[in-house]
């Protein structure tokens, strides 16, 4: 993998500027919990998966467990990673040791979603936001499926920070992908022109019920895809799941500056949205391929 | 009405260069149907009846009617209001004459779609391009639904070229509207946070069966408007209809430069997509509301 998107330096984390990318790579040294939870929540480092990797090293950083635990997840409310690996590295005897343990499972459990997600053989994938390797420090959810599927990528670009335009098309390219770029709204246009096989997405945070929280624009996309009568896949590892939800209505949904849309007019911003599980065909994840109602095995 | 997006000064049509706005209101000083033809293109003049309208005052500009009709009709291929006013104006006898009748008359089928789509009674209507004054030359067309029902509107921003959010966003602040901005992908999470009552959009196109060809995005609205059961409507002048094309599949489809989207990475443009007419709950006309089977009625 040449991408890293977080190194431990040995007394900080090194964090590559995602809002910086793909016109430079420039990292951030974070020698402190405060520093890492600024930069969880201004974007240079994202992704579900990868932001609970990183708010673990900050707990390493930490001299108060739990005020540190509380700015951390307080960084962001949607993506349950936060909390989840936080929580994990506070109750361990070597905060350093299991936030590097986390990472390591991280990285795992996306070549495992890979592989089982390249089993659908699909062909032609169309995805929305980042899901590789900046958004989880190893190969990616729904990326690792394109990825070891050797799908051609239909990107979209997940305004109003592009997302896909940025950084999934960065990282195609990295990784010798056939990717094309498409305006969000031309999402249903290449579902009905481009015979796109398999829409897969990854996700924030998905309820007991299968409700899935992912980046705004997932819910157009899964209603599309089932219209147009596409399988629809969210591909997540087990750290995303958070059956303390029973629904997606539980699930808190941030809402982000409205100047990220517009600094000229009135704007609403929500960063997510929520999937409901009856759009959803399955669940890739690092064990297996569920259904929605079958989600209660994964919990076993 | 304060915005005037043609001006025709007797020896050119001067017009305002949408390129630039909401910053800057500027004009450019267009004196022969080519100069009107690269506005055309490069969209400083935009929307499908005000397209027609000044390639009719193109007309009145010409040398040789022929050639500067075929220069004024190949501009842009999908708006059919385009072939229809320069057609109209080549068989007039007094061609300025005619051009000015085509432009009263696109402000006088604004007003009666105005007036029809307020029998809607929608208070919260979603929206996407730019369908106001910009686009027509009158009061609009799906805008002039918004307007006349003084409903809340939001407006989607549809990317690449931001007509919802630097256009209509500008129309709806010059008109007291109540708007909100969201980015495309935020069009199903409005439907279903938001109560919308109602999905309007203009046309480019409206073929004999109702497949109505319109700004890339709509056909995703159409799909999530039924899903979501919101009733969703075309607002269009009868110049924008095209009996001649049976189904929409006939209309040609503008690609547009991968530039307006990226310039670093490939990336696929269409700048319009077609939403088959079975999506559609009805046609709001200067004659009238008429549902798709209905549209033979709109011709005779």
């Amino acid at each position: 993998m040449n991408i890293r998107p977080v190194l431990w330096d040995g007394g900080a984390l090194r964090i590559l500027d995602q809002t910086l990318l793909p016109s430079r790579e420039r990292y951030v040294r974070c020698a402190t919990p405060a520093r890492i939870a600024e930069a969880i929540r201004s974007l240079r480092v994202r992704g579900a998966p990868l932001i609970g990797v990183a708010a673990a090293y900050g707990m390493a950083l930490a001299r108060d467990l739990d005020a540190s635990a509380r700015l951390l997840i307080a960084a962001r409310p949607t993506a349950v990673n936060l909390a989840w690996a936080v929580e994990r590295v506070r109750r361990a005897r070597d905060v350093l040791a299991e936030a590097r343990r986390i990472h390591r499972e991280e990285i795992a459990r996306c070549e495992a979603i890979g592989r089982h997600g390249a089993r659908l053989g699909a062909k032609r994938i169309l995805t929305i936001c980042n899901t590789g390797t900046l958004a989880t420090g190893g190969i990616g959810t729904a990326f690792a499926v394109c990825l070891r599927s050797r799908a051609k990528v239909w990107a979209c670009e997940t305004r109003p920070l592009c997302q896909g335009a940025r950084l999934t098309m960065w990282e195609a390219e990295k990784n010798g992908l056939d990717a094309t770029l498409v305006v969000d709204g031309a999402a249903a246009a290449a579902m009905r022109a481009k015979r796109i096989d398999l829409v897969v997405v990854g996700a924030d945070r998905i309820a007991a019920n299968g409700d899935t929280a992912n980046k705004i624009g997932t819910l157009g996309l899964a209603v599309l895809a089932r219209d147009f009568r596409i399988p629809f896949y969210v591909a997540a590892p087990s750290s995303t799941f958070d059956s303390s939800k029973r629904t997606g209505t539980e699930i808190p949904i941030e809402e982000r500056s409205p100047a990220e849309v517009s600094t000229r007019f009135p704007a609403w911003n929500p960063a997510f949205d929520v999937t409901p599980a009856k759009y959803i065909t399955g669940f890739i994840t690092e064990r297996g391929i569920f259904q929605p109602r079958d989600l209660r095995r994964l919990r076993t």
